[in-house]
């Protein structure tokens, strides 16, 4: 799980907590979970990929927590893929659709917006 | 539904189109949907809840489209409502959690890795 990074620590904790949530409640469908920043937060991306091999990930499944399909996803995200594959070469990295990309963004939208009108 | 705004065109093209696709998909349910940038996009918020308004919307709902609960979340969204609050007493605005803190959430992050797991 890959993301901007903050200059506001909160924000960056809340990456960290969703990550954590992942690994709790998808223990076995997904074992190993790190969240890396592209900057300002730590650990930067190449170092949560060096995490999860560390972790002795035999596949990696990126995700990139972004609204929009701007240049951190377009460019940055493919560069580091590229450059992170070449030192592992054996462990293969896929990408998903950024998050804001999401077939089901919609309906989790619509969800957000009912849970209000619920408690109205 | 209120978002920041970039300097991508594409980026805002995508929020209008998203605003678009739920007003498609669910007009019974939410016939009135408008997008609303923060800073650089237009229409700004204020503006696009005058749309509403305009639109004969008897009561609105704010999704705040942002990952973190940062400035923009705590501080902006509140001083938008409570501004145009006082020029539209008679339509009562509610605002729902930003998308990121959405107790959905975690589904759809499940949901958008396994779409990428189903095809490899």
């Amino acid at each position: 799980m890959i993301t901007h990074g903050s200059r506001r620590k909160k924000s960056n904790g809340e990456i960290i907590a969703l990550a954590c949530k992942i690994e709790t409640h998808h223990l076995n469908q997904y074992p190993i979970i790190h969240a890396g920043f592209l900057e300002i937060a730590s650990p930067q991306i190449p170092e949560s990929i060096k995490q999860c091999i560390d972790d002795r990930a035999t596949s990696i499944v990126l995700l990139p927590y972004f609204l929009n399909s701007g240049r951190h996803v377009i460019e940055d995200t493919p560069a580091f893929i590229n450059e992170t594959q070449k030192n592992f070469p054996n462990v293969p990295i896929t990408v998903t659709s950024h998050i804001g990309g999401s077939t089901e963004m919609i309906n989790l939208l619509i969800k957000t917006v009912n849970d209000v009108k619920d408690i109205d």
